[in-house]
């Protein structure tokens, strides 16, 4: 099995000092991926989007580094000493760690919060212990153990949560552990006719790609974190790859699971389907760790694409591109991977790709009344007679919505870069920029009153003295009902309170995503960040309901408790 | 909006005397559909198949009539006065209805079962009214007022349910109502952009797809109960239809529902996708009424597929039929409607067609060495050029694998009297015959095995002195991770002792599919036929997770008691 690198305490990327050999990603069909992780900005980032930005945002570029690492204050563990002898007895010596490396490296997740945290040198978070279960049955009774000693249990697997998946506060301020999920990382079943592979939830994308990779197939699953991040973490956040409009969102791709609780295993899902009553597969699904720990998936594989396609286009405006794009979803004829720029993110994605190449696409795009316009970037997958055709009748639908090509080098440059973006931010957070993204997804009716309502929110928010935000968004996945709307943000950061003025802004903008229909998250799950919001999504009894199943399954209330579910 | 009419009561169709006038299909190009619904046997069967069935079975056809409706036999209303004042103040006296008509029409629903004990005269099981709540407050409040006049719910879409899910027994014995959902039957709202239409759970499939027709939309669910069962019944068991392949199950098509319960209202789902913790909606679809009455769903709609191609092929084997059934879907290659028939299943169904065509059909497919093989019915949706690109693909995968073409007439056969076999049901139970369907699905692994082993249980337990089964299996659902299996049966009816002897039969091949791989039920529920085996598909701990959601929910066990859950 592959070497699985750990992420770096303070941002993106392995945690070593030389830059990674990333596994190429399933449908690369040759070389090696080039991501740009210069660590310095000025390679990092072109001198026009560097110019660019300055003035949009009223921002002084400035060293703003992070502590060394040496630096980041950590509390002594407080696992009580007989917590600690029973885990030992359990799991041995070598699989229960309290030293402080082993818990600064499974202290909190990716989000811009956790990384100012840990640049400031704020590690109070820190899990008190580094557990390590081999299987079910020990994930189970370490459980058990747990709920009998009062230790909270955090399942960590890649460590890449963007929504405090990772940070939650216990309200009863008991020890914690990070239940770490390495050693349940490899495969356990193929079952080549079935389509089915059986897999621990530790696994990473990259390992399985390679694994799967000789059998001439392919998960697909492409998230930004896909270097990082776990199978598990996918299954227990709902999260949606790039690809998602064609392989479909996780969710879609888990056949069953095992989720062990403090009071017993469930073995959910029957594949291919069932009518047996209600769907319990779909509670585990999103549980977040706050149901129990997932120690086994069963996923759908299928062959790796014969033919992949990528190309770009351009669209006068952010609505002729949605009304092009819901045209699509309507006649099903929805690319396996759709990403519409507005005209913010458009500007800046050309600005950022630097080189004669970008310059002469503006240029095309200006020359065809398109200067302020939206790139579209399509990427087809499938059997070549397949792809042909619904490539020839999506053009068709295009161009009556008042597309135009911008060529394939615009959806290779894109498919080339798409892992990028993390390792970029850390460069940006260096030169005392705030950077995040928040995303949501709602009907196609509803999607332009939820785009305005997040823009203007956030302009509202960030707006300061001569300083105002850059608020880039696009559409990443596309449903014959809706779409998601991915956001990022950049302004200039406040050195003085820097985590306020995000939650200030992100309160904002979630506030008001939700009143215009958008729902609280299409990818990132709720973690502790929207915690607050998700009675808002599914009604007090539906968090009652949710709060009957988590009684019943962790009566002790020791799995997770500060995410997914408001105090 | 058209005239729904009610189920007769002791089988299949309309219950005026008249043949109903049956709203066309939707893609159902011309004509209106010509049912196969002749009272008498000898014009529904053709008399080869006739003879083929009492040569096969050592069935001497005989005249095994229901009593008259006027004889069935029904207890006094026992609902409590207090009970029926409260309702009448809630809804109005026009809405409480406790005369033995309105309640013989709610009895039970429509399996070999329900259909044995109202033919022998036998409405026991009757509930003691028939309520009708005109929207989701009124619900609401019907049923916090049942929970607190201790009196059961019953709710009473379509009455189709072929697993008991009206069926159900109190352990209490309490009063019960039937809670008519006919008063909500409307389209509440249509979004076009968004493809999403807002309907009553009272609504049947014709309504819908008539009223779809004039926007140039369809939502193409059509399982064989179509002509009667209402949407909600469809969510509420999680039925799949005869296009599932292609459109999906009914699942796939919920947006979002409204669930009413005795402790409140719960909104649920989020259109496109949302990744806001659990998937509370997957808890309502499939909740038989346990958990509450749904009373309203946004369904997902589509445009009219443009082009519509149906098809017949011949496999040599069953085993050659599953592999290549299995390489379609392996490359996602599967039709939108996909049905293999095994061996004795195509035998019976060329000898009921008759006809010169059928006779030609035989005959050509002896010369190929199929004249023991399976027929594969395919149909084909949607956009010219992407029909004809899947098909093409497809074509080339299926004589791969040795299929022939049996041609267009097969196709268009089957499509044509795809309603028929429960009326065909009414006319064999007349004439001494035990005739009963079971589904259940398995993966693409396991699918040879559990075929194996319900067609060996059913032989075993229903041959009796020279008296066999027909176990006539198809393939109805294809999935790419396996595929559903439907099993219809007829044997000589034991005259003394019906009842029992399909319990018998029914227990023995549940447990064996069971064993073998299958999931309980793929598109029929759970009811009160199946819920004995719920804690061996979700285990005790996942019926323990629904019994607490149901507690949270339905703390006085009023709400449709005698189903789902195992006592």
């Amino acid at each position: 099995m592959p070497e699985q690198p750990e992420l770096t305490i303070q941002g993106w990327g392995p945690g070593s000092s030389r830059v990674a050999t990333v596994a190429d990603a399933p449908g690369e069909a040759e070389g090696s991926l080039e991501l740009t992780r210069d660590p310095d900005l000025a390679a990092a980032l072109p001198r026009a989007a560097r110019r660019h930005l300055a003035k949009e945002l009223g921002w002084t570029p400035r060293p703003t580094p992070a502590v060394r690492v040496g630096d980041i204050r950590l509390a002594p563990s407080r696992l009580p000493g007989e917590a600690r002898a029973a885990m030992t007895a359990l799991l041995g010596e070598e699989h229960v760690a309290t030293d402080e490396l082993s818990r600064l490296r499974r202290t909190g997740g990716k989000s811009y919060l956790d990384l100012l945290r840990r640049r400031e040198g704020d590690a109070s978070d820190a899990p008190d212990a580094v557990v390590s279960p081999g299987d079910t049955a020990e994930t189970a009774a370490l459980l058990a153990l747990c709920a009998e000693h009062g230790v909270v249990v955090v399942p960590f697997g890649g460590g890449t949560s963007v929504v405090g998946g990772l940070s939650g506060t216990d309200p009863d301020d008991r020890p914690a552990i990070a239940l770490d999920l390495r050693r349940m990382a490899g495969i356990r079943d193929l079952d080549v006719p079935s389509s089915l592979v059986t897999v621990g939830p530790g696994m990473r994308g990259p390992a399985l790609e390679e694994a799967l990779g000789a059998d001439g197939l392919t998960l697909g699953h492409l998230p930004q974190s896909w270097e990082f991040a776990t199978l598990g973490g996918y299954a227990a956040t709902r999260s949606s790859g790039q690809a998602s409009t064609g392989i479909g969102r996780f969710d879609d791709l888990v056949a069953g699971l095992t989720l062990a609780t403090p009071t017993g295993v469930l073995e959910l899902g029957h594949p291919p389907a069932s009518a047996a009553g209600p769907d319990l597969l779909g509670l585990a699904l999103g549980s977040e760790g706050a149901l129990g720990v997932i120690t086994e998936l069963r996923l759908r594989v299928r062959p790796k694409p014969r033919t992949t396609r990528y190309e770009g286009w351009s669209f006068r405006s952010w609505a002729a591109g949605l009304a092009g794009l819901q045209r699509l979803a309507r006649h099903e004829l929805l690319p396996d991977v759709v990403r519409l720029s507005d005209p913010d993110e458009t500007r800046a994605n050309l600005l950022m790709a630097g080189g004669t190449g970008a310059r002469a696409l503006r240029g095309a795009l200006r020359a065809r009344g398109h200067g302020e316009g939206c790139l579209l970037v399509v990427g087809w997958e499938g059997l070549p007679p397949l792809v042909r055709a619904r490539r020839r009748a999506a053009a068709s639908v295009l161009r009556e919505g008042g597309a135009v090509r911008a060529g394939r080098r615009v959806g290779e440059s894109w498919r080339r870069h798409r892992f990028e973006a993390p390792y970029l931010r850390d460069r940006l957070m260096d030169s005392g920029l705030l950077v995040e993204t928040l995303e949501t997804a709602a009907t196609w009716s509803a999607l332009p009153v939820v785009y305005d309502a997040v823009r203007r929110a956030l302009g509202r928010s960030l707006t300061r003295a001569g300083r105002r935000p850059l608020v880039m968004s696009h559409v990443s996945h596309g449903y014959p009902t809706g779409a998601s709307l991915y956001v990022t943000v950049l302004a200039d950061r406040d050195d003085d309170l820097p985590i306020q003025q995000w939650l200030a802004a992100k309160r904002e903008a979630t506030d008001a995503l939700l009143a215009a229909g958008g729902t609280l998250t299409h990818h990132h799950a709720v973690g502790a960040d929207h915690r607050p919001w998700l009675e808002r999504e599914v009604g007090p009894l539906g968090v009652e309901v949710l709060r009957a199943v988590k009684q019943r399954l962790d009566p002790a209330g020791i799995c997770n408790p500060g995410v997914l579910l408001p105090d």
